[in-house]
């Protein structure tokens, strides 16, 4: 598929996730500028001296004039201000996507500030965690073969959605779509959920008194369990606070079954447990077969 | 430090755990002959050709005769009924040790079915889950710098206690010593209850009706955190109905964790849940640094 290049590029927020994209697309030939805008000027800096982006804007009103592509790649607590601040500067020819992991916040955020612009403002959300953050470790191939789920508006015009298509696409991203609302539940259920019980325990150990005889005892068991509790925790508590409603009906079908599971147990009821884990493990094997394949 | 050998060693359950025992304490020049018995043939006789053990045993009387160390490594359901099966024919030279990951339960077997040997009888627990198991993944290195907790009973006499830590300290274990109740505490803690919260998510998640595309957005995240929910079904049925209420206790306060984080969410609490975040981050940042040095 050869696309006709964007001639600037806007990435709003120069770390892994936006620097990545800029490298893909640039790696593609499917950029002339990248332009960086964002709170930090030394990562500013750095995304300028790696090469990243070509130049780095004072504000919105400078980055956006003839600004063919915005990626907002900021984290999500940010994203609602972002958009205010950008709005009046947005020309009619300028498409926008974002890296949001929660999206009904951001098509909220939409609706209040970028009314004006529906039709090519077009949502979506990579796939793309890595334990490493900032510009530093963005790489042109992060979004390879991973997935990245867009949540078009229905006020999006096709040709919109095609070309926003075919910048993720372009980073060798698998796409997919739905509404943002199921977007946010499955997110919930899959990655925002474990996240927030990994965090739990970690924080339920440390707080013990006696949690350096605790974490002595712990194993790669623990290690992997735990390991999404490193995660950053800003970013965390943006997807959190964002998709807190999904995100509490996922821990409140969570909580019964553990409700359940603490029965089993205070009855002694070996054939069940035996049976709980037996489907657990099947399921987790069949999926990770069908699923990462060498 | 140079020890006398052990005689003949019984293995009773040559899987990984037994198996590498045995093979630790042959490279070591440790033992003479090295006896299996087990509810399965075809791993004993997996084991004999891998020269793992050195003959199979019908049964414990035989198993037995002049035996010097007896190592319990069969699952910790199974432990009370060997006990009551060796009994009437265990020597009175005869030390034992096991290698079940819970303690209580095993130490309350004891006292039932070999109050006559109390003096000889060590339980440990060796630290060494791996994601193997059967004699063919037993390697004379499991235990190579694995944590194996030691029990021992009020009864045990000093050169008991001595020997069996100098067979487990040949295996190349760092040694430590814990009452029984202690142990099924901090094993609460650390591993059963993280085991049975992966388990709990991945069932959860199998047994909804669109449990397909929640997989399929299923990351690496979700791999790592679920990892210990491919491990051994009935092996964990026996350690969580074994320890039930220890565990009991951990998801309870567990639970009370979680519903500090719901109310948090229905606050929309965004400083009190990055400082937890935080928190955990930070713990197990400096626990990973100090355990698992390169």
């Amino acid at each position: 598929m050869v696309s006709a290049p964007f001639g600037r590029v806007v990435v709003c927020g120069v770390g892994l996730i936006g620097g990545s994209f800029a490298l893909a697309l640039k790696r593609q030939g499917l950029v002339r500028e990248v332009v960086g805008l964002g709170r930090s000027r030394a990562s500013l800096e750095e995304a300028l001296s790696l090469g990243i982006i070509d130049s780095i804007s004072e504000g919105w009103a400078d980055a956006l004039r003839a600004a063919d592509l915005v990626l907002l790649a900021m984290p999500v607590g940010s994203m609602t201000a972002a958009m205010e601040a950008m709005a009046p500067h947005l020309e009619p020819q300028t498409l926008v996507t974002d890296a949001g992991s929660t999206k009904r916040d951001i098509v909220e955020g939409i609706y209040t500030h970028l009314r004006a612009h529906l039709d090519r403002i077009v949502p979506a959300h990579p796939i793309a965690g890595a334990e490493r953050s900032g510009a530093s470790a963005a790489t042109a191939d992060l979004y390879q073969g991973r997935k990245v789920v867009l949540t078009p508006l229905v006020e999006n015009s096709a040709e919109a959605l095609a070309r926003v298509r075919e910048a993720w696409g372009a980073c060798g991203a698998e796409l997919s779509e739905m509404s943002p609302q199921e977007h946010d539940r499955v997110f919930a259920a899959v990655s925002h959920l474990p996240h927030l019980l990994a965090f739990a325990l970690v924080h339920d150990i440390a707080e013990r008194a006696n949690s350096d005889e605790l974490f002595s005892f712990a194993a790669s068991g623990f290690r992997d369990f735990s390991r999404i509790a490193s995660s950053h925790p800003e970013m965390w508590r943006d997807i959190c606070i964002a998709n807190r409603h999904a995100l509490q009906a996922e821990l409140d079908t969570y909580l019964s079954e553990l409700a359940w599971i603490r029965a089993l147990l205070a009855q002694g009821d070996g054939p069940a447990l035996e049976k709980l884990f037996t489907d657990a493990r099947d399921a987790r094997n069949a999926w990770l077969a069908g699923h990462f394949k060498a």
